[in-house]
């Protein structure tokens, strides 16, 4: 059917669903109106960059007006933004596993409560390259988790519950198909590592803390690389696993690599 | 010596440190200069929030001037927001352990290179209360995981090193002192649960995944509560974990229970 998939019995009984960090809900707002025609979710960080990605589709799309006046749909609070271009929406999500969670799980519930059909969803945030050309984007095939395995942890109360971390082959082929035609943009299709932690978890040496030598951290990454992971994030296996599940077709990130 | 204790044999030697995701440097900044006589430390979710926090400390403190125009010190960059008011630092870190992490390496590094002395850091974030009145505060004496163990699971790398989550006895029993001036405001001691996720792993019904049961979830919170949780939120662990280790007297959440 298309139909993003809501895996929660407890739903149908709800009169009124808050979507509370997104300051939206059932009864305050008409969500198939204001959304039953998403077909592109793009969701990214930084909530300047989101605004700045919406204005630039606006352009492309070549809709009315020059774009700059877009209005934040999530005004009411300031936990994430969120603008609209036509069929595209655009969504901050923060840094980090929890934070992105939490607006997913309640951008799920809006897509589904707007009745929207066959929505693409991708991440375009930033990561940091292993063993490629700066400035590259890594569309990624699989997301693993510090070990290099393709699998999210998801704590379902106290119990761990072991989650796939694939993304979309097609949609991979069809991204890394459209960068042909974009001169000087180094594409390559590659497993994103994704961590908890920046400093420590990513081997950076100027943290706060720093336990580890600079051969270490290097030794660390060789075992990346020849694992294949091309990339390294904060929120893809979270993205892959609650997309996946959803149904949604999902690919992340697209990522500009700093 | 009262200094803040910085754990990274790396950083002498580097010429520069570039606190990134709070836009200062030590070339570009005279930290010493913006931040030396700084004593407090107040840390929240909200960029809002930490904006109207640091008006009223302004009010509080009887500084020149309504506190209206404060200057974001790090407009340079959306991924957190900070302010002063005399000797009070107020910062968002955004939500969940990963984006709190990334602020307190860069603001432990900003106190250190700044050279300030004898600073107390405060999480004033909200959080869920656990079979106690709404509106309560609920002082922290320990941080504990999902599974109620007082401990932080930091990877370092692909290794997983664990950490204490105790936080300041003193800190907590003054703060309980202020709080008896103030009718109408239950306040009182307790163990705080972290969890990584909102929706699962804090027994949420309304996800856009539940896989479990209300008397499940019920369970889970009662077995909570015997261990001596009254409240729940996400960036308690590592607050204690990474304040604890760099000497930095600390108390979380001095929380409003939603």
């Amino acid at each position: 059917s298309g139909l993003v998939h809501i895996k929660n019995p407890h739903l149908d009984s709800m009169e009124e669903d808050v979507l509370y960090h997104l300051d939206l809900g059932t009864k305050t707002h008409n969500l198939p109106a204001m959304f039953g025609d998403v077909k592109f979710v793009c969701v990214g960080g930084s909530p300047n960059r989101m605004r700045a990605f919406a204005q630039f589709m606006h352009q492309e799309l070549g809709l009315p007006g020059d774009g700059e006046d877009l209005a934040d749909i999530c005004a009411g609070t300031d936990r994430y933004a969120m603008y609209r271009a036509g069929p595209v929406l655009s969504i901050s999500h923060g840094m980090g596993i929890p934070s992105i969670s939490i607006m997913l799980h309640e951008l799920i519930k809006l897509l589904h409560h707007a009745k929207c059909r066959d929505v693409t969803i991708i991440r375009i945030g930033t990561s940091g390259g292993l063993g490629i050309e700066a400035g590259s984007v890594v569309i990624t095939d699989t997301a693993v988790d510090s070990s290099f395995r393709p699998r999210f942890e998801q704590m379902v109360l106290d119990d761990v519950v072991v989650r796939s971390t694939e993304l979309d082959k097609d949609l991979a082929e069809e991204l890394l198909a459209c960068s042909k035609e974009i001169p000087d943009f180094p594409t390559l299709i590659g497993h994103t590592m994704c961590t908890y932690d920046f400093y420590e978890g990513q081997g950076r040496l100027d943290g706060a803390l720093c336990s580890f030598s600079s051969e270490k951290k290097l030794e660390y990454l060789t075992r990346a690389y020849d694992a294949g992971v091309r990339n390294i994030e904060m929120e893809s296996t979270a993205f892959a696993a609650l997309c996946g599940l959803c149904g949604l077709k999902g690919e992340s990130p697209h990522g500009r690599v700093l």
